[in-house]
């Protein structure tokens, strides 16, 4: 079993961003060697998630109204309490989820015709951290 | 390390239908010969879901008018203007998660005794894929 | 490929309860005796879910405030027909997500500085159990 392990940093331009990190996560599958196993994608950061969904301009923005209206900011939230203003990103990227796994087959990132991987960061504008751990044969 | 991928194509007779699949899933493990390892299942398309919970109808009826309160359909969604009308499966799919890893120990799914897996669609009547890929030993 | 499982019982004080497991899941990392790899945390029971956030009081209390107000308690769920009254805690611990996969590098859980694993208890006061699966080299 080979295991082959790479950090990529994010400082977006804006507070809340979504980039496309596929040709990344295939990158670090080259980098790796490896033909067949899986590879994990996973924020580092709590305020920050990484999901699969389409990359499609209006729907990335529909996600950014819905996780506002499901998870508002600037509510008297009690994690403000301690000086932090960002409650709502960690709600927000619990939503989205934080990690996902992606088959590795033949090399390739196995994924369907529209799957593409983002880092969804919610609170940026500063350095941030993606782990993206492949592991096979 | 042994790696073992098949992937099951799912056409529903409705439009949203939760499907349970946790059979289908030890059948991939059997013919992965494996006896320690886990075994991903991810939806290949980016309105469909996969998700642990209770195979329970009144629960099951409970998930779809939850996920319609928290991500409703025909709102005026921004997607819409690209011809699609599933913005919500996006958005419904999120919550449900679209993809679980499994453990297997001693050739078994490693499951606890109401853990049930179901394939989630959104926006089915038409051909979609699940992979299921198993490694170990 | 290593692989090695370990099964945590949780019987919590209170009904609905975050409980902190990341020295645990190391723990099972140590035991395992695995240096390059990855381990999966997973609720075995449905009512309950694993997740990686931060480890403070008032955002553990933000997360309870909203998970009620996401997926309230009380309501005439159809699940409550076969005489359970938890059906809030399935949707609970589908929002917070029932695992996760930690890395694992040079023998310790590959975490960013802030993340902590926790046990996320919807349904508790009775014994619930998680799997700790880790494999590697």
């Amino acid at each position: 079993m080979k295991s082959h392990t790479v950090y990529r940093t994010f400082e977006t331009a804006e507070r809340r961003e979504f980039v496309r990190i596929t040709e990344d996560v295939q990158a670090a599958v080259d980098e790796a060697g490896i033909a067949e196993g899986m590879v994990l994608v996973s924020a580092m950061h709590i305020t920050a998630g990484v999901y699969v969904n389409d990359w499609e301009n209006g729907l990335i923005a529909d996600f950014g109204v819905w996780l506002e209206k499901l998870a508002p900011s600037g509510l008297n939230y009690r994690h403000h309490q301690t000086g932090e203003d960002n409650a709502d990103a960690h709600l927000k990227r619990t939503i989205m989820g934080h990690q996902v796994m992606l088959p590795i087959t033949a090399g390739k990132l196995d994924l369907g015709p529209w799957e593409q991987v983002f880092y969804a960061e919610f609170d940026g504008q500063r350095r941030k951290r993606v782990v993206v751990k492949a592991f096979g044969i």
